[in-house]
């Protein structure tokens, strides 16, 4: 298990002491991710004059959102993964017939000689 | 394409209206989780003592680290994924190697009778 340790990251100019299990280098990556949020907002003139809550609530928004899209993905390639697994399954099948039938032809082939 | 709409969503005990191509089922979807995150944030006296700039920023960090857990298990999947497509592709080999000599093997043997 590693051990819990104190993070500083800056998030929206201001530095925060982050306490966790997490690597630093996964908390900075996370960091960086929420800042690239707040520079592509604060571009937006509609956003600044957004009151503060609601500037909040819309950059909670816009990340669960991207929590929910990837979700989505998730799902997406597990269905994929699934079908996967079944021509796998099926294709295995087919393989034994094959080979056994093989087998017997040989079988057969031997005893004619 | 479907068209833009106005839908409100409670979050945080507040009404917030957003507008835009999402469906409305999306977006309560969406709003449920942040609540949920409220709700569950609220339980912890540690977290009430903050001031609010970082109260916001742990929930965003909460969030995204849910992003990023989930990015983490595409990723899985996706690995998963090209290993199923490699064995696939190695089992229709082998298969169609079985097929040829199973189609030899019962021409020869028709050639003897």
């Amino acid at each position: 298990m590693s051990s819990k340790t104190d993070i500083e990251v800056i998030i929206a100019g201001k530095v925060f002491t982050l306490s966790g299990y997490e690597s630093e280098e996964y908390l900075q990556k996370v960091a960086n991710y929420l800042n690239s949020k707040y520079n592509e907002y604060n571009k937006l003139p509609n956003f600044k004059r957004q009151p503060i809550d609601t500037q909040n609530i819309l950059m909670q928004l816009n990340i669960a959102d991207d929590y929910f899209k990837a979700k989505k993905q998730i799902s997406l390639i597990e269905d994929e993964l699934q079908r996967k697994e079944k021509e796998l399954y099926d294709l295995k099948h087919e393989l034994v017939s094959a080979q056994m039938k093989l087998e017997n032809l040989s079988k057969n082939s031997n005893n004619r000689r």
